[in-house]
């Protein structure tokens, strides 16, 4: 295959920054020992490890770096801040809605298993939560929302979250891992308790995340063993791999206005270029605008499998993701498209388009070429 | 400080291999795409992720790759095991030594504290089980052994331990996470139902460990979310670490008998060393030999405080661990020295020394003389 490639998959795995990668190659060879270490070793990687908390702590507007800690991962931030907070409280109720990545899903479910209550959030046609109506249990709880939809890329209004929150009493956890930098995230100014960052969706290294807990808050820790993270997170720590996190989150912090600017613009040129060129086409989750994370597109187009559109597509140069972000290995609805109200003929169609922060026009244009071509092929074949 | 740097700390975190960090150097820049990917990015680093698969599973001696998933390290692995496979029987009885490392310890403490049954095996004073007279209780169960004693160094006897589980009817759980490659390990051989294993100290990067599950053993996953690693280990793939863990498992593999006898020959130089310079030295664990990891010494020196200690020898240019390798903050009684008997002073003055695969002999001998000499200049200076 001759022409260039075209990666719309960022959400799942995308590029480094480049700051990112010159900065972990760097550290891979040249910090080696664990920041445990009392030696000089030990301390030159144990500063190195403050620099890069201190980086994402400022990243999320938090007061303190203390209150971040790093993990391997999205999922092990959600994870442990939604069972390190049950393991805290022993019994409670959790405020959550049904479209949740899996990784929040799996966790509710388990605090579910032992004897949490979970109040279910109604979400409206875009995937916002509706949080009027949602039935308030008195004891310790938990709200459990996200700040972009992993598959609608719906952004949440994390200000009625709060609102709702101290109305019933309870801790605001915010699985930012989808939206982190693509919106803006201050911690403080949204009141939130736990936090939870990927280190990966932000051009950072994969098998970095950050969990951010503020001080005070009822929270026990789930990955336990030696004392690395001030008792927090046990494990040796993934030293590089967080130094170029780190640089990740500087980058943003710096530069976060750029990116974003655009980000949005191909996410401009790629949705009205899809909506205009691909009559099937039909956008699901919130518009563009202030309300939907601006690297992220959820498409489906009427009467084809997503599946068989996006082998088409990787076939002639565009990797996209096909079907839900987390779910490959059997097409079934994801929470997310059931949530709004999509059909299951929507559903099966669903093709996520999600950007990076190294943005291409050219590429995006082609992109829409692509993508009209494809459907057009495919539709051309199916039984009238 | 002109002199050169001698490290001695490679169990808390050391040195990648060579080939190891050719790999994850090459793999950071050109893979990026998740594993999940129907596209082709997504295809090549699922190729990459299965190479590194079997690569730790020929390693183990393990007959499916199947077998094996991937974790974020040592730690992940160990409370994946033990906990996961709490969480599927929900009921037992797990037999366990009281030296365990915190990340095993932890574990079990957790399964004591949700109604498991934890029968505690004795050791004998090289921290050997001791598996006579160990109060059996029916049910399902677990054995917890380690493979290598991550403060002692002493080996464990897989075959005594392969023996009372069978009598008990129990699963074995082996924390490889310290002594793998060290010592062989074939996990068909020992006929173990769970492994732990930390890529890190193998050489390869820090970020990855692995768990290797007997097919039809009873565990539940425990880091939950996405379907990533056959629905058993949720989490994006942080695959070029994966992969630089496959070409450490593999260069283990060739040359892992080379690695052996090198280390060996330094540990006994070292080891023999400091006993016929120092007067105060006592090597805590097995002695040289078949009952000891060729990487591991762990000595104390009469009197004197194990940090005190090390920040002289650190200061001299020798980076050791004063103090048991998982407890930094505080001075405490490492269980390990408890367990075999030694005295609260000797406790204190534990010094770990762990080598890397990469030995020069010079440096060893120096080593000698440097601990030589800060004994003696501390010990000078104390009251008498």
């Amino acid at each position: 295959m001759s022409q260039e490639r075209i990666y719309l998959d960022h959400a799942a795995g995308g590029w480094l920054l480049p700051k990112v990668q010159k900065e972990l190659l760097r550290s891979l060879v040249e910090i080696q020992a664990s920041p445990t270490g009392g030696h000089r070793e030990g301390r030159e990687a144990r500063e190195q490890l403050e620099i890069a908390r201190k980086r994402v702590a400022d990243f999320i507007g938090a007061k303190s770096s203390e209150d971040v800690i790093f993990t391997s991962g999205g999922t092990e931030s959600v994870q442990s801040a939604i069972r390190g907070w049950g393991a805290s409280v022993r019994q409670g109720t959790i405020y959550v809605s049904e479209i949740e990545h899996p990784a929040v899903e799996s966790a509710v479910r388990r605090l579910g298993e032992s004897g949490f209550q979970v109040r279910r959030v109604k979400v409206d046609s875009t995937g916002r939560f509706k949080w009027d109506g949602v039935k308030v249990e008195p004891g310790a709880a938990l709200v459990c929302v996200h700040l972009a939809h992993h598959d609608l890329g719906t952004l949440q209004n994390l200000g009625e979250a709060k609102h709702f929150a101290d109305r019933v009493g309870a801790k605001l956890f915010v699985d930012a891992t989808h939206g982190a930098g693509w919106v803006s995230l201050d911690v403080e100014k949204v009141g939130a308790d736990l936090v939870a960052l990927s280190g990966h969706r932000l051009g950072g290294p994969k098998g970095t995340g950050a969990l951010w807990i503020r001080s005070g808050t009822p929270w026990t820790p789930w990955m336990e063993g030696g004392r690395q993270e001030g008792d927090r997170r046990a494990g040796t720590e993934n030293l590089a791999a967080i130094v170029g996190f780190g640089v990740a989150a500087e980058d943003w912090k710096k530069s976060g206005d750029d990116f974003r600017k655009d980000v949005a613009e191909a996410q401009k040129v790629l949705a009205e270029g899809i909506l205009k060129e691909v009559p099937s086409a039909k956008l699901h989750g919130s518009k563009l605008g202030l309300e939907r994370s601006p690297n992220h597109l959820a498409f489906s187009f009427a009467g084809l499998e997503a599946e068989s559109l996006a082998l088409v597509l990787d076939r002639v140069g565009l990797a996209v993701r096909g079907g839900s972000g987390c779910v490959t290995r059997e097409m079934r609805i994801p929470p997310g498209m059931k949530g709004i109200g999509a059909s299951p003929e929507e559903s099966r169609a669903l093709i996520l388009f999600t950007l990076g922060p190294e943005i291409d026009l050219g590429k995006i244009s082609k992109a829409v070429d692509l993508v009209k071509e494809a459907v057009q092929r495919l539709t051309s074949i199916l039984p009238s």
